[in-house]
């Protein structure tokens, strides 16, 4: 007994209306809101237990959440807060519309890195904006459906893109880890090439804490490998220590910075300084802004941010929904739930001040191996930053940039995958110049053309493979003449029409004399009309020449292309269970 | 007995170094020369009798040549003169480069309205300037072996474009048809408003001859139906008045607006109006330029004519090969050499300013009706353009803008394929909206923007097709559980990845307990990196609901793929010539 199911969408295509309507239905039905809301699916069976479990993970979460959300704020240039408020509503959203119960949406490293221009060379309005702006691309991605755009991005493309961002995020930090003066640069190349310039103007204090807390960071990674939540008590400790890292190096940075400042009654070390205290007010997004002396209008910002800052969203939906994917255990991700969700996290946060958010892959470990049960553990880590905002920041005055470059530079050693490099001179030296190009155009160009280049050199890549299918060629010599067999692929694109026509051509004239040019088309399913007039157009050409031609084996939709094309082939048209049979065949026709 | 031959592409790639090193190879070999300058192939057999075929030839074309190419430089809104010194170099440069006996190169309609806009809004310069810069770019595409690009424009699109371009040169002529006021427009929907808004400006005797001369034209192309070159004499002569129809229909315009002027002492019809008599000055293309006030630097002309302007080499080149794939005769056209030649014609022209040329479909079909043997044919319909310029510029003076209107428009009438709508609309319904797209782009928009749309929208189609491969699972009910077979089609691109993995997640999530997931690869040759990566990771998730999952046949290099990944995998590769072996297999195993 056997079934078939058939997840075919070529053979049964629907029509363009009727998917646009199914597609409309499927937005608005109760189903889908559901669907779309899933805290209605679990919130009922919520109760204490995992009430607790929740405000332990949270909790966790908001001991690196807070390091981080300084960290990259710095990252993109913004003053601290921002990266405080921009953790903020995240967890608040994803409770309702998140569907993986560990993400943690928040600032990221290379969205910081992305948003970093708008500020250096603008202000920190434009990051707020470009908040906005993501949250409505992504939101609007998911509503139509649009989340296949990210299977456009191929593994060697992303892996170059994390890998180009983590080097850019590290070289950037250089300025801060040696205290230097200047600028840091917009890419890797400049910032390597500002450091150079400027290294004569290191610090002592700086390296020195910068480097210690590198060395700590590693050391206290270490030391919580093997440990879990359900060991014993010292094993727990450890692991609890390895997991506040972040938070430890910090605090003791700012009891270094503080320590310093009483004794040498100066700042030997570069702080953050002054944060904007207490929580932000809630507000528009800044649909237009003055930088210097020029008014800058909605559109005036959005032309300032150019078609590049598509790049944003993009990153971030790839962001979320590989992590999504990540966490899922099995289950299939619904890529337009995470898009949705996504959105309005950065909708909702541009009210407050956010910058661009995503998943963050260290936070949702983190959580997720702090045993979180639902999405409600991101509304303690969302409490415990509002506390930080409310009371903690006069402390974060403290806060040395060189712990924070330290931090910042660790935690870009993980993002680089090297292994890559040594598999793909293996298996595809292709792929490996896609990640070469990726790389480098993200290195000296920037990221944005970087992850574009790279998405551009596969796609050629993909349509130049397919304007070249693979024809074997048989020749098969018998007493009345040869029989040349072209096997058409299951598949002919418009792309390919030329280099079949020139393939046939080819054949054509290394046969001899009363050769019959059998082109068969048993495999053959989809051809486009384009193929369609250039196998007519050839064969009628080979005629021309005396060259006899048989159509073998096409099927009914492909023999009425061509017959559409040209009616008098009714003849050439052959069906036949072996290539020899055609011989008789066409004897007798003769 | 039998061969194979293989012409494929993935199965034995060359390295990249090597195919640099070949190409450069083939470039510059002694034999290649030889290729390139197809006269050394015909001029040493060349004799009488085939040089009085040609100069017939020749001279036929010329008397279409010498309207078409005033007409034409009309279209593009320039002086009648250019469209003379269009059609000058042509033919002597093809004499050396040529390929194709039956090539005319010289101005043909659509490049004529692609220029328009910049003579439009700037000046003449800028057209001969595009001569330049589409010779640079067809040289250098032909050079750069990259003439398969065009193989990515459709036949939709191509059908499309062409409509457009028949539409809107009919659409700009209706000004000088009418004898209207005001400008004609640079796209179809603006010359159509324009034609509305000025229609009230038409005069009487303009739109008389204007329609006349179609009526004319129509009625000599009827008259040489069914007569040829070796028929008898009266055949013979109403086949020849029917080729010139072009040359009569101007010449009677000439009578009639001299007869009128003499009688009534006005000029009642629009005329032509002075000529710029004699040879152009040779001198190089004008690499800057005054319009107006305004200076613009070599750097400024191009900046103006914009990115879009690419569309201008591709279109050119895009009509020369179609044309000479036309002329043929189940020869192979080498796309290599057309592109070198067009190339040169149009740097050549630039030096007498030329606008740009490429083959021309009318005028080579009458070539070949008119029985060329060579190349050399062109040498003598320049010869006659050369005579025109020197003797009959006065006479040229005199004729009216609404016959030239009234041929253009005839001309445009067998430029637009009626039949594709129909067939598209049995066969395809997605090229069917392809060519929709491309036409209301072309004439909403602009020509330019329309093929590009087009190309876009094709490419854009085929990346999702191949995104979407077809996968029929098969569910084999057995004894000891269900075997849930998903073939691998023969290759799978990053871009199918994510949708293998949802197909394998979904299959698994509608099996029974202790099923069996195999994944059989028995056809699959070709994945990419992010195929196989996506692959592991389902079947690692998969494996933690403690679902069976088997490769089934892959071979060894796809194998080798998964195992760098993941080695652990190692016995799920199984190899069986049956599906139901797999049962044994995994059952011993067990």
């Amino acid at each position: 007994m056997s079934t078939a199911i058939s997840f075919d969408t070529h053979n049964k295509p629907q029509t363009i209306r009727r998917r646009i309507k199914n597609s409309f239905t499927n937005t608005c039905s109760v189903k889908t809101v559901k669907k779309r809301l899933p805290i209605t699916q679990w919130l009922p069976k919520y109760n204490g237990t995992l009430l607790i479990q929740d405000i332990i993970a949270g909790i966790t979460v908001g001991l690196t959440a807070i390091p981080q959300g300084i960290a990259y704020a710095v990252v993109a240039g913004l003053s601290p807060e921002y990266g405080l408020y921009s953790g903020l509503m995240g967890g608040f959203v994803y409770l309702f519309f998140g569907s993986c119960k560990d993400i943690t949406v928040g600032p990221t490293a290379v969205l910081s890195t992305l948003t970093a221009k708008y500020v250096a060379n603008y202000s920190a309005d434009f990051a707020v904006l470009a908040a906005f702006l993501t949250g409505v691309v992504s939101f609007a991605m998911g509503i139509l459906n649009l989340g296949f755009l990210v299977e456009f991005i191929s593994t060697p493309v992303i892996s170059g893109f994390t890998t180009s961002a983590a080097m850019q995020i590290a070289a950037a930090q250089l300025k801060s880890l040696f205290g230097l003066s200047g600028s840091s640069g917009n890419f890797f190349a400049e910032s390597m090439y500002n450091f150079a310039r400027n290294i004569k103007t290191a610090k002592l204090w700086d390296p020195v804490l910068g480097f210690s807390t590198i060395i700590i960071l590693i050391i206290l990674k270490k030391l919580g490998n093997g440990c879990g939540r359900n060991d014993n008590l010292q094993k727990q400790l450890r692991w609890f220590v390895s997991l506040a890292r972040n938070a430890i190096v910090v605090l003791l940075g700012i009891i270094v910075a503080y320590i310093l400042k009483v004794t040498t009654f100066s700042e030997p070390l570069i702080l953050i300084g002054d944060i904007g205290s207490g929580l932000p007010k809630v507000q528009p997004p800044p649909f237009s802004t003055v930088v210097g002396n020029e008014t800058y209008s909605f559109g005036d910002m959005t032309r300032t941010m150019g078609p590049e800052s598509i790049v944003l969203p993009l990153v971030a939906i790839l962001e979320s929904v590989a992590i999504a994917k990540a966490f899922s255990e099995g289950v299939r991700v619904d890529a337009t739930r995470e898009m949705i969700a996504l959105g309005l996290c950065n909708m909702v946060g541009s009210f407050v001040r956010s910058m661009p958010v995503t998943g963050s892959f260290t936070r949702t470990a983190l959580n997720h191996a702090s045993g979180v049960q639902t999405p409600a553990g991101g509304v303690f880590t969302g409490l415990l930053i509002i506390l930080a905002l409310s009371l903690l920041t006069s402390t974060f005055y403290y806060i040395p940039k060189a712990s924070l470059a330290g931090l910042i530079i660790t935690a870009m050693f993980s993002m680089i995958d090297y292994t890559i490099f040594p598999r793909l001179w293996k298996v595809s030296k292709k792929e490996l110049f896609v990640i070469t190009t990726t790389i480098l155009v993200c290195l000296c160009v920037g990221l944005e053309y970087g992850i574009v280049t790279g998405i551009i050199v596969d796609a050629a890549f993909l349509l130049y493979s397919t304007a070249r299918p693979f024809i074997d060629i048989e020749t098969i010599t018998g007493e009345k003449g040869d029989l040349i067999i072209l096997p058409l692929p299951v598949k002919l694109s418009y792309c390919a029409a030329e280099y079949v026509r020139s393939t046939i051509l080819k054949a054509s004239q290394t046969a001899v004399m009363d050769s019959i040019i059998v082109i068969d088309g048993i495999n053959l399913r989809h051809m486009d009309s384009t193929v369609a007039s250039n196998l007519v157009s050839v064969v009628k050409d080979l005629e021309k020449y005396s060259h006899k031609v048989i159509f073998l084996n096409f099927n009914s939709d492909m023999k009425n292309m061509c017959l559409d094309l040209n009616p008098k082939f009714i003849n050439k048209f052959v069906m036949a269970s072996n290539a020899i049979d055609v011989l008789d065949v066409s004897t007798r026709n003769a």
